[in-house]
């Protein structure tokens, strides 16, 4: 029984997504589906695509992933599968799985092209239904990827967020806020050694300088005009409205308000830069 | 394994669509629930009806569709369910179901009535757990529609959305905004025919004159104070920031605002009347 | 075919939910997973105590409750598996289960100490991901609850909601509104008999002087500055803004305003204070 993931910018008001998982039952009855989120913003390719990427590795192998956020359907933009060691993706050639291109070196690429694995009509407007789910569902039945089109060599890829290594000086941005208001930046991913943490880059051209480690408790975190000291394990350890930096459960360093919401106690927007002051130790 | 979707507007803060989900499974284990909507603006009938009976023709025959928008629970409205040749449909007989029972003439309707098929005890409130939870998983199980009660000759029906055809002017209205902030309008179903679109009716007593024939480059939409040049195929036919009408995945005719909220922009209602220009063709 | 059910605060920006069930259904391939809420205020255990113990009673027997809303993550407080007659429930002990705890003194307690039943890393700020999901993943594989850790005796109880019988007053309190502004209050359960409601404690040390029966006719319930005359059995007994009290689906006294926001209507608070004057009458 397959695993089939969601990620969409559709909301939960109108339909789309039920119409998307009745379209893959028709063809796939068998499937497991589970949604990622459908509250990705309109149009944020870059947000879905963290999302993606952060869950797939804990989903069964031979899971599916379909992502949508396409602003651009209807339009001559491709349609892709991404086929991983453990995973396939399906969704539109906009840089969606830019994130798990650059963790997977060795994924292969194709355009979905065969009408036979389309609905019999295909809108302009609504390619979630007419063309990805059923790809999916037929993945989940069997057919191999390479049997919906010609090979893509040259995928969409986002810009890497920022990520920087300058002396003693790590500079990231800030991606999102979370639900709670927490913010989540650029900066990992970040893996505890004892007191000390590794610093080993998640996106983009992997640094010469990486990975690098240093001490928690020494980092001072400078974002907006405070300055935080100290990169924390958890919540637990500070007080109620107190400002705190903590590597987040996928490794992103993230700032976080105890009882609180971090993004509007800062007026914080994605894109703004943060900066961990550290001294780097030598790597064991 | 029959499918059996939900639709209500209980939101998603309080576990009421889980309960009614517990109380299937325990009837029905092996059914598979697909959610289409929990956030149907509270008591929104129409809505409701809309999400239902676009979705549906895309689940596989046998579906059963469950509906529960009931302003009415508690006083002596019927419970329904309707029978058309590829699905089933259960929920409170209040009009749910009109634009169901408009394009299916060959619907039957059967009042559920027998307590053998409710949950032991029936509260006033909630409808959705103890009558159309239980109704849908003995469904699910094979027990026919007419067991559950009398058949029903006079299901409530809502008035149709107004679409008409004055000499060559489409006039049709705002039926609510989705997501994205694009209008949905009456005017539909809507196909393209090359550069050509054909409107036939989904709604309504089907008005003697359709259906008609225009050439899409040519029409004029009018919205409160704007009037738009020609229907396009989809977004990306346009520029940031300009007001476009197109053909919704649906069929409907949609008024959107690439890169943006067209509902805020024309600060457009619900109700609020659309005409179309068109020159009419001669039909193929 | 095991059930699970999940209910947290994470909202449905993130993907955090899809990650915990990506994590199930890769130790539990053939579990049926479930959403209760994923909207709980953030770091509301009682309102997550409250939906898990209304929905449960709902679903088979078996079923597996996990809830997550956890402000003391990465803390020292215990996880916790609470095992029932008929269910077993999964989350940190910080109250989550304490209603079910006192509708189920027959419960035990058990820690989740077991690392074979954790993921191979656990993270500091995401035991959902980490612990929870595997705990309640094996669980549904057939590992009993004491193979997870030692018993517990003292799990963490939140202090009862107010519910006073004072003569002829009862005293409770406003625990939440729902979805439509339907103020909650602790005033439950009542059941109807007849013309007459009985009230029989659902919460806290049960007070001598309950159950007790009365004519929902001549009760007058106060909230606020306004006094509301009789309790109805639902909204279709009364008119469009008018205010009434009413036994919600779960059998607390709620109060709703028709066609409107009760909790807008009269800016009322969690904690404010209901009373409700009756004149008592004999049990049978």
């Amino acid at each position: 029984m397959r695993v089939i993931t969601l990620t969409t910018d559709f909301g939960d008001e109108d339909g789309y997504v039920g119409t998307m998982k009745g379209v893959i039952l028709s063809i796939a009855p068998d499937v497991r589906l589970v949604d990622l989120s459908h509250h990705i913003p309109p149009q944020d390719i870059r947000r879905a695509a963290f999302v993606v990427a952060e869950a797939a590795p804990y989903f069964p192998p031979g899971t599916i992933h379909v992502a949508v956020v396409d602003p651009g359907v209807g339009s001559g933009r491709r349609a892709l599968i991404v086929e991983t060691e453990r995973a396939l993706f399906v969704g539109p050639d906009n840089g969606l799985f830019s994130f798990i291109l650059e963790d997977h070196p060795e994924a292969r690429c194709y355009a979905i092209e065969e009408s036979a694995y389309r609905l019999p009509q295909v809108s302009y407007t609504f390619h979630g239904r007419d063309i990805f789910a059923p790809a999916a569902a037929h993945l989940a039945r069997g057919v191999p990827p390479a049997a919906f089109g010609p090979p893509v060599t040259d995928p969409v890829r986002l810009p890497s967020p920022r990520l920087e290594l300058e002396e003693e000086r790590i500079v990231g941005e800030i991606l999102h806020a979370d639900r709670f208001g927490n913010l989540v930046t650029s900066i990992g991913r970040l893996q505890w050694q004892g007191a000390a943490l590794v610093l080993q880059p998640a996106f983009g051209p992997l640094a010469r300088r990486f990975p690098v480690l240093f001490r928690a408790g020494e980092a001072r975190v400078e974002v907006g005009d405070r300055v935080l000291s100290g990169i924390l394990h958890t919540f637990a350890e500070a007080q109620p409205g107190e400002l705190i930096a903590y590597p987040g459960s996928s490794g992103f360093l993230e700032i976080g308000l105890v009882n609180g919401c971090a993004a509007a106690a800062l007026e914080a927007r994605r894109g703004d830069p943060v900066v961990v002051r550290v001294r780097l130790l030598a790597l064991e």
